[in-house]
């Protein structure tokens, strides 16, 4: 695909084999040049840099005449998580000048067939899509002209077709149920998301491996399947917290289901982190305000979204190195979470 | 402006007032045609038409080619009030088949200078700023090149030279302080935002008519002055809270501050709502996510905002009729008020 890609689109058209061929240099070499790396020799660099400019020049000006465009499509505007990739995507597109066409479009799994039409009239720089998968189609269609695209796939279920940037779930799952064990809990609930979602299934097995590594059973009546917003997790914290033996700390799965698991607590005369322990997981700005303040697993969204548009932006000049990143979750411990009382 | 103002670019250039004089009939029934209106005769409407179609549709088939474009500015993405301005930009553009461009740029007073040129070049249909004001140089260059602009101002605080919509914000400090009065509560405090923002002067004013009007004195002690955000909601109530005579009840000013006044309950073990009563303002979805959820005064973010695209598209064809609009807040009672403790 490298070999093939285009840098010019209908100005005096040349690939990278091309320049690379009479720049004398490899593909790799032009690749690193376009990408500003400084590991390419002064001499090397200017050659490459001039033919470059000798075929490609218009090109760059005509983009930046025509106010480039970084494409945002989510299926669902109103999930916690989207302001917060907005502004990654935000971030970067403002290095490179280029303004972000935002669009709601479709369902969980692919965008409305109408969106791809106005995306193909825009010619943007490159797509960023908020979906697990897209449909065959629409991959062909923005393939066949050159249109790069990435998927931020917080749930964690990328197509493996697709380039996409997610972040460590399993990890965090971990984090949280240690947390929980370091500061003395045994009996330790979890309630989790759709019991369809990847993420959901990762976070789990975090959790049971962190439980199993500290030499603990993990108890199947402490394991509830929630729906990642507020209503799941206070049904889930209401069932855990009127079992014969409730659990002292929970792992509630998302900031959202914390949030619930803090309005069960308080309708039960439980106190928060005296009686209970809750560890919210995403660190959206809500678990900063709760009261008290959310102990959570950190999911670098607006990190994700800057990584999302930097890929695609490589993805115009080269092939991939890598088309699956994960980044790191860490643990931030604020006030939800404390020893269990004696 | 509206007699001058061009309803084709480049094709068949031609005014309301010419396709008004053509059809024999006034250009206020010319704009009601455009605008879909149902109170014109059928023949009258056919007749103009005919002629705007004659003159104008290629610039509609143009537009569509084109993928039109809605651009929304923000001075900060950060704001609790974005998601739910950009979902009502979304919601409008949606039916009328046009794209979002999201731009985060400058200051609470204005965008950055350059953010005008990717404007001038994308030539949008129109433009949303959530600023308060805009320079006379920005105001002069979209004017000169009719794309129309409107600015959402949820601080009230508009440029009168420009079409804008706010809410109501004194109705909406009355209608808090009213609940709170209503509720058996007669020593209330409040909480507004800072001294230099009309809406937290006109919701504290709103606070004092209210108490005015129940025969009730409002003790200077009992106001404090914000910053919109937790940590103004938390030094307040703190403040509030040690007071030899505490209030029974707060006017939070806005939701996050209500919620710095549940964190500074808790932490105080005063109990909301058995101790105090806690009144929001917005009603953005943390207010439902609290614990416990906030009564709060409802504003209507993702209405304005869906006011604000179709009067910029009115003003494509037509002088505006009114140039502010404020939309009507309400109360939204949930769980953060109760009478006080006999």
């Amino acid at each position: 695909m490298l070999v093939g890609m285009s840098i010019d689109d209908g100005f005096g058209r040349i690939t990278l084999a091309q320049v690379a061929e009479q720049a004398g240099v490899s593909i790799s070499t032009v690749s690193k040049v376009l990408n500003g790396r400084q590991d390419v020799a002064a001499p090397t660099r200017r050659r490459v840099e001039r033919l470059l400019e000798t075929h490609a020049y218009r090109r760059t000006t005509r983009a930046a005449r025509e106010a480039p465009l970084i494409e945002l499509v989510f299926h669902e505007l109103d999930s916690i998580w989207a302001m917060e990739l907005i502004r990654g995507v935000e971030n970067v597109a403002k290095v490179h000048q280029a303004s972000v066409v935002l669009t709601e479009s479709g369902t969980r799994h692919a965008p409305d067939p109408e969106w791809i039409e106005g995306v193909l009239q825009r010619r943007p720089l490159g797509v960023v899509l908020v979906f697990s998968a897209l449909p065959a189609e629409v991959k062909q269609q923005l393939r066949s002209r050159a249109i790069p695209f990435v998927i931020i796939d917080p749930a964690g279920d990328p197509d493996p077709d697709v380039p996409s940037v997610g972040s460590a779930n399993w990890s965090g799952g971990v984090a949280a149920t240690r947390h929980l064990i370091e500061s003395g809990h045994r009996r330790i609930g979890i309630i989790t998301g759709p019991e369809d979602m990847l993420c959901s299934l990762a976070r789990l097995d975090g959790y049971r491996s962190a439980m199993s590594m500290a030499g603990l059973e993990s108890d199947p009546a402490l394991v509830k399947y929630g729906d990642f917003h507020v209503e799941g997790g206070y049904d889930g914290a209401k069932e855990l917290l009127s079992l014969p033996e409730p659990p002292t700390a929970v792992f509630a799965g998302s900031d959202l289901q914390a949030l619930g698991c803090l309005e069960a607590a308080r309708v039960s005369g439980v106190r928060v982190p005296r009686d209970l322990s809750v560890v919210g997981y995403d660190d959206v700005s809500v678990a900063r305000w709760a009261s008290p303040a959310l102990t959570t697993v950190h999911q670098p969204l607006q990190q994700m979204a800057e990584e999302a548009v930097q890929l695609l932006l490589r993805l115009r000049v080269e092939e991939p190195v890598t088309t699956r990143l994960e980044l790191a979750t860490s643990l931030v411990v604020r006030k939800s979470t404390a020893p269990p009382r004696a």
